[in-house]
């Protein structure tokens, strides 16, 4: 069996329909699984939906987390997807991970959370300055409710500091991208496909 | 004229029937204000209303942030309360930075952003660990969009390593904590007294 | 061929016979480590070695980095240990992070860097606050140059608020940190070993 | 009196003879600052001297700290200048915030320390991403052991993600940059001489 991909979009706009730059960013590393052979599932626009705030899995009334929840821990991968914005990542991808929150008292009787054995990687896109900042944030968030992190894990684009150029824009994808997506692809089909066949005792 | 300070609480929960440990630390510091001869406005329990994902001043469509924006405008001080959720700076506190990305383009003749010459400090609380991420991550933000940060501007209070007590539930407030939230408060007035009597020529 | 592990410490104490709370977490790791059968090697005290500042693999001059860079990559699994000042990771485990830098370009055919298939986690002591920050700087500059971390990767004490307690102090080690330390070594360990029989292919 | 500013240079390179980026940004800086009528003093190349890692005010034996520590504090105004590595500030920039953590047991009888009414302000470059987080950790840290952030405090330049271009090998500076460096200096300056004729009472 294939593994699978699924990507999520944090930008802030709500509009699956208005063009974002993170999308094009997954798409440059949608390309780059798919040629792992890694099967990418349709990339999910978070803030179409109504993810209430809070850190329990469900916050009842209309929460639309449950569902995303289960999506997110159908896959092997989640190629996690947001904007910068202010040098730091956006205020949607954090509402994401907040949610998560609650894996830490969902373990199972190996104390194993949702997310062992599952591999997270990091799209990020913003004008100018903040990749690293950002991936900082969802790499320790992510590994604190028990994502594994694969070698080189971020594929990222910015401008020249306090640029307003969109990755989107862009006439095409810059060579640098394009290889680094390449590994963050690799690597984290990779390291999937030996956590999906051994997964982690606990 | 008395200076004037806003606490907004950026707590995940709505209700501000619920009481939250970010509101026990608002109160610490509105005494230490007050002690000061600073009038302390009402808190906003900020996830009660509805702030749209974006970076403009007006999302539109029932949009709460041209409210809230024109009162934090209205103060000298801002107190701004936040919770810790995996170690960093809530997704309702990060929403509120970003709608004020916006005052980048809304300067006046004088270059000057609507936030310049007021002064902003943290009030932060967690479980455990996050504190100094936490304002790190304000401070950047705040200051980038025309904050000015005074001394010693983040009064915070987290338990040891994986602890589960909350600060709404302490005993007392401890003497470090109440130390720490005079120096902010005084430092903050201080500085704000300063700039509202001489604000930056731009 | 048992898989084996190297704790380094990034205390700022040069003198390797002044006890350190980093070495205490480190202990509790190394224990933890050796029930799962990896071999532990002799803690480095990085502070006693003259590690200069630079981003080459060699600066030199009585740098020390080489032998240190050397004695890294003849191991599967990294424990990097430091404590925790300002809130932030100390200067030592900086400068440590920062001559990795040079892994980028030292790639093999396949594009992999010497540290490709090898393993990093976590250990962090303060006397309060900034575990998750730390952890998010060392994450996010490890796996920028080619580490891979496992599932809940970070094992870490911080006191309370403002606190002056040493770990190392401590009468029992927090129960806590104990299991935490299980799932780290657990978690790093098994995936060290998969990585160790089938190295990413780059 | 005229407000006299302290530009610090936390390059990794010790000789003060090799062209660094950082001396590039204090330049940009320091002539905003002239324009201000600020005094600068001559900059100081931090990894040339012999700063000892720890965090007393001197750590003995050849420490080089303490006269940097009587530079700093015979100023009103700190420029802050630190390269990007792996998207984080230097080791050479934590070492100096560091030592600035005694600041908090150096308090007179108002309970001030010794940076009280100071300014800081942050010149950051690299060859890309990393300014913001960068800037985060300076002030967070800076402000801790209180030091006062005006208005808009970081200048800093990074090329496009990934790149290799270095600040200072760029035929002009940036417009942008130019018009940053103005508005720090001149919020800079502004604050300093508010504080310098009524300081913190504390």
């Amino acid at each position: 069996m294939p593994l699978k991909a699924l990507p999520i979009n944090c930008t802030l706009k709500a509009d699956p329909g208005k063009s974002s730059s993170t999308d094009a960013m997954i798409a440059v590393l949608a390309k780059a699984f798919a040629k792992k052979g890694v099967e990418i599932s349709e990339t999910v626009r978070v803030a179409a939906l109504d993810i209430k705030p809070g850190v329990t899995s469900d916050e009842g009334d209309g929460d639309e987390w449950p569902g995303l929840r289960s999506k997110i821990l159908a896959h092997d991968i989640l190629i996690f997807g947001g904007p910068i914005w202010m040098g730091q990542i956006g205020s949607v991808a954090k509402r994401v991970l907040e949610r998560m929150d609650a894996f830490l008292g969902e373990t199972d009787e190996q104390g194993r959370m949702p997310s062992y054995g599952k591999v997270a990687v990091a799209a990020i896109v913003g004008n100018e300055d903040g990749a690293h900042g950002s991936s900082a944030q969802l790499f320790q968030a992510l590994n604190d409710v028990g994502w594994t992190i694969p070698a080189v894990a971020a594929c990222y684009w910015v401008g020249e500091a306090m640029g307003s150029v969109d990755f989107k824009d862009l006439k095409t994808t810059p060579e640098k991208v394009e290889k680094t997506a390449g590994m963050v692809a690799g690597n984290a089909a990779h390291l999937a496909s030996l956590l999906a066949a051994k997964p982690y005792p606990g």
